[in-house]
């Protein structure tokens, strides 16, 4: 049957943005999730759309056929969350890449999904505007993707999630409709007119529409920032810093924290930057007007005082980019904790209460000890979000099996320290599991949606604990 | 009928907290908003839950007898949206207003919806947080009606909208279930584990459940304020003005503006005010840590004097509320603009693209002229969003029907300008007439999703263009 599909796809869609070959469906198996890197799933047949019709008429197809459609930003996920598990048809949205208009007067862009954050960024600035969350893969990562999976990332303590930046979406439904969130014709900043169902796909996976067009709320441009460095002995002392720093006044735009693992692989990698090996280093980031960024490095340098005696600080730009390089190294710097051994994505973005952020390091470090997996731990302190990264020879089965268990104790850790198994990566398939427990009655609420909206179970099937 | 059902009723209820006395039903008939004052509406009972499992009992005898019910927390509303228009069941949620649990080590704090504003963030106070949404109605409105609204008010251009800070919500809903979202057990400060149900809620008028329980996200308390406080001879300068400041690096806690009505009228309340009579007046707020406080006023100032001479600006707090007098005494002061006149809720929550402010006010002046009704017109200028009051004698049918087809042309005036008719006080049955015009197709998704949650059409029915 897929012939069939394949050959109705070119009769609407350009024959080489129809893709088909064994090799072609290879690439689009996997995101960078443990789980599809074990167990790569392909599709049957891949569309790279370019307009908002031609997502719709593979939607209406896929519906005609009751074929699985998924639709796939960069793959940057680590959850599965793009990957089509039932093979069927992947909707490859990264060449509906556009800016369609930057309306700086109303400090808002209207772009396609595709487009890529750092790439968005760039372009913006020369208005003197941003668009906040900062995910660590901005590099790569799609808005469109973002969207799907409510991403945040860095600078989610002070500018909060994606969500806060979504003003509109254009929708393709499951059943083919297309709709526009937010008012038809707005370009209001602020609005409460009926339900938003803007915020009802925001992190609904692909799985209750494709987003085909964005409008993005954006901020002024921060002229400055300043880095504060820190470490102490104690993660319990690290703690009380961040609370005397919010207590001083100040939300920081950034505050990461690093396990002495984290730090010893970042000092393994450059040496240079000769940071002291405690059980828990903080950066904290602040950003401003030139002369505010300044006064502010200096409070929070003041209130970490009575705290530690190791702080460092700047608000040189040049000085600040050296601060800043343990944090901007870690993820790949990580991978040295082993020799020959790789980072996996499993358990990696768990959430626990920022009052139990101690307890939670002390615990993943017994439940990686108990499996003799190395770990490093970093994150985004002041959501109580931590990464952890193990590390593993993934051509040993052996290692493999036991770090898939300890992945299973991390997310349980999580959950039982009244915190979730994600706090900015999503469900896919990866947190599938812990979603009853989770969520308890409001799943089937969730399921009832899914049902609603799309009734043939078209749109990323299998994921999310959704109806298979 | 009714006597079945109130009997049933007071099988669970405590018989004092199941009202269906004359006198009782018609302070329940109306609320803020110009079209129930003219039109109210009773109700056939009210029940005053104080648990939920008492507000369970409500819906599962609602709809048992399918009757309608409406949720209610203060009626501070402008919209009708409390109001029961097809009579039935109003569910006075006024005395479920409990402080659940401060957890202010994870800041955060459980809640009942019956909870005012105000009074949350005085308990907050000596914990060093607050709960930054801040509609002019503080203290008297609930957090539950704030929800339902997903309200907003002078300080969303820093702090953001309600729904940025809803963490969790235990939910009744149309069918009687009890979920919880966000997690049923989780305390975290951030989660995209499943379809987050809060933002659908959020908004929701009452539509699709009724709100029981609330975790919400707190922000450490700023220990300062500064005020800036300038004036313009024309609006455009005006505009001009807020860019520069944004562009300083600063983002204001508030950014409000006063057309010259709103400025006479605060002038003649309190001739010692003695503010300047121009085409508009800004008052810029920052807050903060004291000497960045300082330093935000300083700078703001400076941004402003190439666009206007008139600027005063403190950071001392007794000047600070000096300056602020006339912000605070817009809402009452408005009513001197016609003597024995009174102000009349409609039009009042508009929303323009910032660019459009200029205008949005000048057109909405020819506006009010043309009908030979006196408004004055203050605002959240940082979000585009404009309250207009009209000041008329209510006694007057001429004038009455006179200012219904002037609001209509204001409401029309927004979405033309690429507004809407509502940027925080909700939809209702005020703003019901524009769902079509404003949301098109969306439109019937919301219907869509209204069906699958209530499938009996028993809550808040009526509303927002949804079934009836």
């Amino acid at each position: 049957m897929i012939e069939k599909i394949i050959s109705e796809l070119q009769r609407v869609i350009d024959k080489e943005r129809v893709l088909w070959r064994k090799t072609d469906m290879m690439t689009y198996a996997y995101d960078a999730s443990f789980a599809t890197q074990l167990e790569p799933k392909e599709p049957e047949a891949v569309v790279i759309p370019l307009s908002t019709d031609e997502v719709q008429a593979c939607v209406q197809l896929a519906n005609k056929y009751q074929v699985p459609l998924y639709p796939r930003g960069a793959a940057t996920g680590q959850t599965g969350g793009a990957v089509p598990i039932k093979g069927g048809i992947v909707l490859d949205m990264s060449k509906m890449d556009r800016i369609i208009e930057v309306d700086d007067e109303n400090f808002q862009v209207i772009v396609e999904p595709g487009i890529i954050q750092a790439n968005l960024n760039a372009a913006l600035k020369k208005y003197g505007l941003f668009f906040p969350p900062d995910p660590g893969s901005s590099k790569m990562c799609t808005v469109g993707g973002m969207i799907s999976n409510n991403s945040s990332g860095l600078r989610a303590v002070k500018y909060g999630v994606t969500r806060q930046y979504v003003l509109g979406l254009e929708i393709v439904l499951p059943t083919g409709e297309v709709i526009v969130t937010g008012g038809e014709k707005s370009r209001a900043l602020k609005s409460v007119s009926g339900y938003d169902l803007a915020h009802l796909m925001i992190g609904s996976e692909g799985t209750l529409g494709i987003v085909t067009r964005i409008r993005l709320k954006l901020l002024p441009l921060p002229p400055a920032r300043g880095i504060v460095l820190c470490s102490f002995p104690k993660i319990e002392q690290a703690i009380e810093g961040v609370r005397a720093v919010y207590h001083s006044g100040i939300i920081p735009s950034a505050i990461e924290i690093m396990d002495i693992y984290a730090t010893r692989a970042a000092n393994k990698m450059r040496p240079d930057l000769n940071l002291p090996e405690t059980e828990a280093l903080l950066l904290f980031e602040v950003d401003g007007n030139k002369d505010i960024v300044a006064l502010q490095v200096k409070t929070i340098s003041e209130a970490l005082k009575s705290h530690t005696d190791y702080v460092k600080f700047s608000d040189d730009p040049e000085q600040c980019e050296n601060l800043w390089q343990s944090r901007k190294i870690v993820g790949a710097a990580v991978g040295n904790l082993k020799p020959g051994g790789i980072r996996v994505y499993g358990g990696e973005d768990i959430c626990v209460p920022f009052s139990r952020l101690p307890e939670a390091i002390r615990r993943i470090h017994e439940i990686t000890n108990s499996y003799n997996i190395v770990c490093g731990i970093y994150g985004h302190v002041g959501d109580g979000n931590l990464h952890t990264a193990p590390i593993i020879d993934i051509n040993n089965q052996q290692e493999v099996e036991k770090a898939k268990q300890m992945i299973e104790e991390i997310h349980h850790l999580a959950i039982e320290l009244g915190g979730t198994t994600t706090a900015e990566h999503g469900v896919g398939i990866v947190r599938a599991p812990y979603m009853e427990i989770e969520h308890g009655q409001a799943l089937d609420v969730m399921r009832r949606l899914k049902k609603t909206l799309d009734p043939n179970n078209i749109l990323n099937p299998g994921k999310m604990a959704l109806p298979t």
